[in-house]
């Protein structure tokens, strides 16, 4: 957006080799503005621009650039370059850029860090992927129970230039144990000769670095918290994580359970960044196991070959009413499986929401039952494609929609439920997955439907 | 999940009235927990429970507390308690919470406020529904620029009880004009007799009280800020909307995306408080869109009744055939829409993305055709359903699925951009959408193949 709109002038002043003017221009605005005219640019000027910055300024830039810009800017440094931007940058970002990248060059970028950070850098890319401590930075400060407000403030005036955020300050004993955390509000408000034994309430909310990233988002929701500390099982403090990341983990579970829906296994990596064969893979297994389970729908529909022989016009409601069917599946699978997402509904409703669907269902059925009706004995009116019992056919047809919307909605709802009770994501049950389920027993409704109030007439 | 542990317990210091010991028990924990553990109480409990709370604790544990419960307790508390209650709860969690009551309610319960807190709820809620207005808290701290640093913490500690967050400073002239923001960082950091003025760029983010709270949301996401400033259109500064609040805005934007996915008005309430009235309407909208629209599958299927009659066998794949393309197109069209939402791709990446899906969809098309072939081959050994011509029917039938999933795959994917192009909502191409679609080219994809491929020998 921004980006668009300064970009051409940018190039303009690349072309006529004015980089003193671009420099000026990029470090009077904000980083992430910074950024995002860098990711707007040809690939082969990010670089050369992005040389231009300072490093402190240049550091906070790279942070806001996507995983391929990173790489390809990284890669383009000179070993100097890169090393003091390596160590500049805060241990939470380095470690998401150093994930994206291939081991080779992870191993050869690692080698340019002080050893301090290397080993902070190798001990954050050692916690399993998805955790906690993937996320978590260890740019914090500690303070002991023991001190005042005011040394506490001069402290943190000689040590906070580091800290990702000084929202809290961290309580810890001798051995670096969390004993509290406490809000920079009191360190603020209180009188300076106050001990900091005499704020804390040794009461205080802390990840574990072996926690799941969607446990510290819940966790961050459950609290509305910005900053929350990271233990190891003795709980010593290691580190801590901020909320900007779980605004992104959160964009990413939501991505993962969208593409679930969709019918498809989570992609891992953005759309246009995945390569074309790991996406037809990822496609593919559920569209095959979707194929075979709707293979039974030839099956199905082999047993009342028969009947279609005798009234073939049956056949030419087939789509209409299987999608029905899956199309209020569809609805009602996707409501329960977002409400049991964000924990609007839990497993012990299960009955009321049954009472739900079965009235919803039976409703939604019969306006789209009585559509149906009017439709075939209007249409008929006009020719003769139903023939002489098309009010038969239409009774026939309008039944089983009210029936196959009704089994849509219940199954729909059910089904996500039930994959829970079982320990399994309900997520799993897409809309395909339930329109799948609903073909097969839909048709069966369909033709038992059929032979009922055709028989002895049409077939 | 804390509330099923320790709601017995505290059923039975309510049943032998122990209501000392439930009082201690709750306010020794977070307000988050005290909150969930009233949740999960019987509702005829929760106001008992909840009124023992010391009014600062009560004030915190009901901002945590679900509309419906907030509702119950507030209206079943005395008017001298609701009123200690609301003139201290963060104007935010207020406007929240008045914002879901009957108008009737909210007019009682404005008289309770004192005239200044009465004068701010009723400005808050002035502003439009999703707006920033209704997001943001008017407790913050402003500085002036002539002010040392040192002036300034003891302004803080005077006066900063109240305000909800620390993280930014905000400087403003004399008559409120926005000037700068400045982190708490720098007030920590810096000796303290620097004046703000040394300190500050004039360079700030700040929102419209007119945005939208999902821009408040792209904003927050984009400069990675715990704190935004709400500023009025000459930049008067009118108040400051916090993280917390966003993740909550961002909740609800994804859980309208995903119902919109569904095949769905989003619903404008969680699942089991939308009444059951309002979901079939929500419900019965777009499913009797895709209703309308699937008739003219019954449609194109009757120019192909007096091929159908002579080859009824044909009409066994319909539903196989139809739903590979719903599927595929279903992967397709979330794949897109999500992308689109978190900013992935634009509408420039079209012939990309094109390039992209013609490629998978053939690929994808190629795996599910060939099982098909192979299914009805191999079934053909053990069974004379498909008649003698079973190999020309296989291949009939494998050429329309590979063209059926081409085609579900192109159109899933060029459909939400389509709509984002003509300035729609790309959410609205939902799975069913495009699967309605993608059944009436279907049938005449299927019928075309099968004319070409069988023409002289099954019909």
């Amino acid at each position: 957006m921004l980006g668009k709109l300064i970009g051409p002038e940018i190039r303009e002043l690349i072309e006529t080799r004015n980089l003193g003017a671009i420099r000026s221009l990029l470090v009077g605005m904000p980083a992430a503005d910074t950024g995002e005219i860098i990711t707007e640019l040809p690939e082969e000027v990010q670089a050369i621009v992005f040389r231009l910055l300072p490093q402190a300024h240049a550091t906070e830039v790279l942070e806001y650039l996507g995983p391929e810009e990173q790489e390809r800017i990284i890669r383009s440094l000179g070993n100097e370059e890169a090393a003091g931007i390596l160590n500049d940058m805060s241990s939470d970002d380095r470690t998401a850029l150093l994930e994206e990248l291939p081991p080779a060059v992870v191993t050869q970028l690692l080698t340019l860090l002080s050893p301090k950070e290397q080993q902070i850098a190798r001990t954050l890319l050692g916690y399993p992927e998805g955790s906690v401590g993937r996320l978590m930075t260890t740019e914090f400060l500690m303070v002991r129970p023991e001190w005042t407000i005011g040394e506490c403030l001069d402290f943190i005036r000689a040590n906070g230039n580091d800290s990702e955020t000084l929202n809290f300050i961290y309580v810890t004993d001798a051995s670096n144990h969390l004993i509290d955390d406490v809000h920079i509000r009191e360190f603020l408000l209180r009188p300076l000769n106050t001990q900091v034994a005499d704020i804390h309430d040794n009461r205080f909310i802390a990840l574990r670095v072996a926690d799941t990233a969607e446990t510290a988002l819940s966790l961050f929701k459950k609290y509305d918290r910005n900053t929350l500390p990271v233990v190891d099982s003795s709980d010593t403090l290691l580190g801590i994580v901020t909320v900007d990341d779980i605004l992104d983990v959160q964009e990413e579970v939501t991505t993962e359970e969208i593409q679930k829906i969709g019918g498809m296994e989570a992609l891992d990596t953005p759309y246009m960044e995945t390569p074309l064969l790991q996406m037809i893979r990822k496609r593919a297994v559920w569209l095959i196991i979707l194929f075979v389970g709707e293979m039974f729908t030839a099956t199905a529909m082999g047993f009342f070959e028969k009947e279609l022989e005798k009234a073939v016009v049956l056949s030419l409601f087939i789509p209409l009413i299987i999608s029905s069917g899956g199309n209020s599946g569809s609805q009602a699978s996707t409501l329960i499986i977002r409400a049991l997402a964000v924990g609007e509904i839990t497993l012990g409703d299960w009955w009321r929401i049954m009472a739900k669907e079965i009235a919803a269902g039976f409703a939604l059925g019969c306006i789209l039952g009585s559509i149906g009706f009017t439709r075939i004995v209007v249409w008929s009116q006009f020719s003769d494609t139903y023939g002489p019992h098309y009010m038969l056919i239409a009774a026939a047809v309008s039944v089983a929609i009210v029936f196959v919307v009704l089994w849509g909605s219940l199954s729909g709802s059910m089904l996500p439920l039930l994959l829970r009770r079982i320990g399994l994501d309900p997520a799993t049950s897409s809309a395909p997955f339930v329109a799948t389920l609903v073909d097969v027993t839909g048709l069966i409704i369909y033709f038992s439907a059929a032979v009922l109030i055709l028989r002895g007439t049409v077939m």
